[in-house]
């Protein structure tokens, strides 16, 4: 059996235009939303990052406020300017794009964005309200977010499956260990200590890698039937068909493509659905920022 | 071979005894730790609890400030009082018994307990920060941490483990996860939808029962050689030889005795190392809440 190749691209795009078309219609209202981009010095990463997102504001009819600061702002100019935006009634969603210069205390920033600002969902307070019974976040973090959504829109069943996250990061792993945990998955989160991780993936339903470690999911790892989503995105060498490095002629540096954490071609003939890398879990992160934007736009305006 | 039984009481008084020889060398400094304890309403159960905490806090040479509302206060009255109490620089942690009645927003008012004072370790923030990397709560929730501590003390490897959670409270279940996972064990939420829950069992090192149901967890779900914590606390009838319930002579009403979620004679069989109830968990809770205290004095202090 060949599985069901989850196209996250048109899942994000079907996702941005209920998201378009709410915002439509708020703006009819006289209803603006607003998101704030934070972008420190000029990593080509980052800057390409944001320049996305504000694309995708522009869009969707999204208002983009941004702020663009030297590589050695003070981190009291830079906690003056979050406080600024927290107060702005124009912003309903703040994104300081990561990571910031050494020099500045991540913790301190990101825990100064009002939490009803919240949409990258990174605030404590936030996670805390993701794991706890009868708490509700505003946000859950974007990607995380993305994942469930990319379940529910092939129809997985998530309550009283068996999910195995691989990774717990802030970001990924813990996130989406305790959404998964609110749909009633029963959920085990395995790490870098983890103990003979394939036995344990091979009892999954439904696996989630967030592990950084390219094709570290083998077909031998998973259940068949089981669903598989990728979350890594991992840079590897192309080689030439004598196993030699390939070299770009454009750059003339080795030519490099994505792979994710999930070993596709082989993992394909197991799975019931798995998500490719690139096209899969990556196109929903801006889309799920986009629709946190809305949703904290639509509470401040007292619409939700 | 038989599990060594885990003795709560004696490991609780070693903490308590620990923290005691702290407070009386802060004292000597003339820093004096401080506990608030808010009670509402009369309750038999949370009048002996607050009653036990703030005994535990004259043993050890803790202030506490108490503080009895009548069932009937007003939700704007409490929080009135969870603001001073917070802003009291005599009190370096705020005890709110729980449940509060239905008519006053839980959520609420524990959102409004300072977070630096927050010795109960509820507060979503310290929550979240209890599951993120790179995160420190300054408090840990009590009974949780215990559980720890009992693993601890006999000399359980947690790293590496492969632990089971049987439930997923706010005050148990996840906490106690969060905490399994920072100490680098592979951790698995089970809950009420959680199919074959035996089978997941019998692959964990280390169990932590908190599911409320009594002798829920039975010898054949327990693997040779594992850990296992029972925080459960269950009231059963007590029969009579002839399997009718036994009535107390007293009181008139049926007998009741005290179980926890583990079928302990059974288990004890099979388990490396097994907590009673009662005796096990139990004394733990306000020892951990003494630890709590001590800490939230001495980061109030600079001292941390």
């Amino acid at each position: 059996m060949t599985a069901q190749i989850i196209d996250g691209k048109a899942v994000a795009a079907a996702v941005r235009n209920d998201v378009k078309e709410e915002v439509t219609k708020l703006r009819a209202q006289g209803f603006v939303p607003g998101l704030a981009t934070v972008l420190v010095g000029a990593r080509p990463d980052s800057v390409s990052y944001v320049t996305s997102k504000r694309q995708a504001c522009a869009e969707l009819g999204i208002e983009s406020y941004h702020n663009e600061l030297p590589e050695n702002i003070s981190q009291d100019e830079l906690l003056a300017l979050i406080n600024k935006l927290s107060a702005d009634s124009k912003v309903h969603g703040i994104l300081v794009q990561l990571p910031l210069p050494k020099h500045i205390n991540e913790e301190l920033i990101l825990g100064a964005v009002d939490i009803n600002k919240d949409v990258d969902g990174f605030h404590p307070i936030n996670v805390g309200k993701l794991g706890m019974k009868g708490r509700e976040p505003l946000f859950a973090p974007c990607t995380p977010a993305g994942v469930i959504e990319l379940l529910d829109r092939i129809g997985a069943k998530i309550s009283g499956s068996r999910a195995v996250v691989l990774g717990r990061s802030n970001i990924v792993g813990l996130p989406a260990s305790l959404l998964l945990l609110g749909r009633d998955a029963t959920v085990t989160i395995c790490h870098s200590r983890t103990k003979d991780i394939a036995a344990v993936c091979r009892e999954a339903d439904i696996i989630v890698a967030a592990i950084g470690k390219p094709k570290f999911v083998t077909a031998e790892m998973v259940k068949p039937g089981a669903y598989v989503i990728d979350v890594g995105v991992n840079g590897i060498p192309v080689l030439n068909p004598d196993g030699t490095p390939a070299i770009s002629e454009k750059t003339g540096k080795p030519k490099q493509k994505l792979v994710g954490d999930v070993d596709f071609d082989a993992v394909k003939e197991v799975a019931a659905a798995i998500t490719p890398v690139p096209g899969g879990v990556g196109p929903m992160t801006i889309a799920m920022l986009m629709k946190n934007t809305l949703r904290g736009a639509k509470h401040a305006f007292g619409l939700l």
